[in-house]
């Protein structure tokens, strides 16, 4: 097995060189490593084909497979992205404030970087060389822990990270893949304190909560979307159908999809029908209350189960509200304060819903799908915070620094 | 034994109407509560009488004791802390940058609470109102759960507080207090992500270790400081002097006090017998490597334990280096990441301490003394982050809290 403390111990030493790069040196080491992704597709490709070929001795999903497929369009793509990444603003060593306090000493908040941010994540190996990038542009060491059915591509991903590393006098732990993708080693990893600053789960439920319950580390939680669209009884009901098919079956499998539809009573005999036919086009499965299933004719019957699925798929789920209090009651209840929306046209309405609801995004008269750091205009996205502390939301680079206090004196003491 | 689930779904049902308070409502009940423990002074001073009473049983020093004793000029003192809380400018609501997106999207990060706060604390009972007033300014319900050494204290302080709220037709549960101080509780308490956003310990090392190893909930460690003043070969000794002498004696069982001095070999000699005999007068313990007791005459030698021990005692380690870089590979080594010092009259040393010692709060020529909320110019504290992720260094009223994204769309969806 895998001593994972040995790599923390590596990390943790590499964390003073990196935090002293400057932000040239750190962008011309990454634009290599673009280049030598690009120079190494064949190599990769092999590592590729071999996950592939036990994708199903590892009871991967043909969807899965195509998230674990890489092409050389795939591996350009990925290249790009870190090309993308030395062209961000970096935000290490920048003084955000600097003032004089009451005893003359002159104060500085500095961002810095976190330290060693561990990462453990599923199935797609783009997280690899994305992860990789963010941390290293942000002065961090990384750890990171992909699953068993990319454990080829992240390997050969990352030792060419490393190679690059070395090349340019770079310690390579400073990146450093786990080559165990055991559940013991990442349990371990969990409760790394001594050596990992936070740890960052990206990938299902299943993985988050494992990773809630047992990290003694610091953690950010990510990407668990049971995101709700409200229509309201002053929506307009074309813009209404165009969200919900947006948010529904755009791409149904991503955290910022939606699962619920709220729709006021006021408007469900309008509406509902309208946009069953819509979903119907997509075949989505549609789980309906009571109240809703009046006006369906092919949804079923939605169990209190149902209100709480982040089902990920062609399914929807509908709920005839009376209220637009009542709305924001289930969502808070029920959502896990990812992404909402309400439609309307009432301003009143539209402020209640932004001030009431709770969540990291919420939005008025918009497709949930556009929480993304992308869209957000950071530029990057390491994942999309579900928790309040230390970051919500999309996460860009600035999400994975931290802060120093510099403090100049001229022989204060404190009376 | 006390349910901690119950107190926790009732602070995460009082949580919607703190969130909406307006600023002028808060302060107007900071100011009510302020006033309440000026009249109840008599009932507080009741209280604490038992606690005292209890002291002894529970094996309470004398200078804790101290800490735990209530006067009237106390319970003013604690009164003037939550009127100062509420002069303070109130970060929730405000949005602190809005833009247009590539999608036409107005995108507004505002400034929310962060939900449950959850604090276990010693001793001191001014903590309670303090962390009470602290949370409530910032739309955070808390659950207090104080050390039984001040049971009744905080019992009666949280009472008086409630009855203010009731008063003021705002649910008591804002603020609960744990009225059982058992072991069992806080580890629930520790592990109650359901309704638990963020748990704060505040007091000594082992409080904070056991946290950190039992806590799910996101923890923001605070308080432990092994700190340290390095004096450089180009330091002037009467500054070096003082500074050693207020961050060691003027109150040497707080966080931001010293525990360790690291001397240039270059100024040993001259230096070491000077502040001897300054800390002599103070009656501090010396402990020494073997370097550095050549040169003092009432030191024992020190053990490797020395250099990880927060004394928070008349007690000072002392070692003698060859380097500023040495100076620097120790306190990364051994700190807390609390407060450095470096105390010289050189450009280049200065920027490289201030760069490369890894702490909350690194100072050139000045007292480890100053890292506190006030002296930093944040008019409160709830505690001093040593960790890395959310909160650094002091946290004022802006760290208690997050952010929410508000979106401001026009029907705009994905493509």
């Amino acid at each position: 097995m895998t001593d994972i403390r040995i790599l923390g111990q590596q990390a943790k030493a590499s964390c003073q060189q990196l935090a002293l790069l400057s932000t040239q040196e750190k962008n011309q080491v990454l634009l290599k490593m673009a280049e030598a992704l690009k120079v190494n597709t064949d190599k990769i490709l092999q590592a590729n084909a071999l996950d592939l070929s036990q994708a199903d001795e590892h009871g991967i999903k043909e969807t899965m497979k195509d998230r674990l497929k890489l092409t050389k369009e795939r591996i350009i793509e990925m290249a790009n992205g870190i090309v993308q990444v030395a062209s961000l603003p970096d935000p290490i060593g920048e003084v955000e404030k600097m003032w004089v306090n009451a005893d003359g000493l002159t104060i500085g908040r500095k961002r810095v970087p976190l330290g060693v941010i561990g990462i453990i994540y599923e199935s797609r190996p783009n997280v690899t060389t994305d992860a990789a990038s963010l941390c290293f542009k942000t002065g961090n060491a990384v750890i990171l822990r992909g699953g068993k059915e990319a454990f080829h591509s992240n390997q050969a991903l990352v030792e060419i990270l490393q190679t690059v590393l070395k090349e340019n006098q770079i310690t390579p732990f400073s990146i450093q893949f786990v080559d165990d993708p055991s559940r013991e080693v990442a349990n371990q990893m969990m409760r790394l304190n001594e050596y990992l600053d936070v740890l960052i789960p990206r990938g299902g439920a299943g993985l988050i909560q494992s990773v809630k319950n047992n990290a003694t580390v610091p953690v950010i939680e990510t990407g668990t979307g049971n995101n709700h669209v409200y229509i309201d009884k002053d929506a307009q009901l074309e813009m209404a159908c165009n969200i919900v098919i947006n948010a529904k079956v755009q791409r149904p499998s991503v955290c910022n999809a939606i699962e619920t539809i709220l729709v006021h009573k006021d408007i469900a005999q309008s509406f509902l029908p309208l946009i069953e036919k819509q979903l119907q086009e997509h075949k989505v499965e549609l789980r309906a209350d009571q109240k809703a299933l009046a006006y369906l004719s092919t949804a079923t019957l939605a169990s209190e189960e149902d209100w709480y699925t982040e089902y990920l798929d062609y399914i929807l789920a509908i709920k005839v509200v009376d209220s637009l209090q009542e709305a924001i009651e289930h969502i808070n209840k029920y959502n896990t304060k990812h992404s909402e929306a309400i439609v309307t046209d009432n301003y009143f309405s539209s402020q209640k819903f932004l001030n009431e609801v709770d969540a990291a995004a919420v939005y008025v008269n918009a497709s949930t799908r556009f929480t993304d750091g992308f869209v957000f205009g950071f530029g990057a996205e390491i994942g999309i915070s579900t928790q309040k502390l230390h970051a919500r939301g999309p996460m860009g680079l600035p999400e994975l620094t931290s802060i120093k206090y510099i403090i100049y004196g001229e022989g204060q003491v404190r009376k």
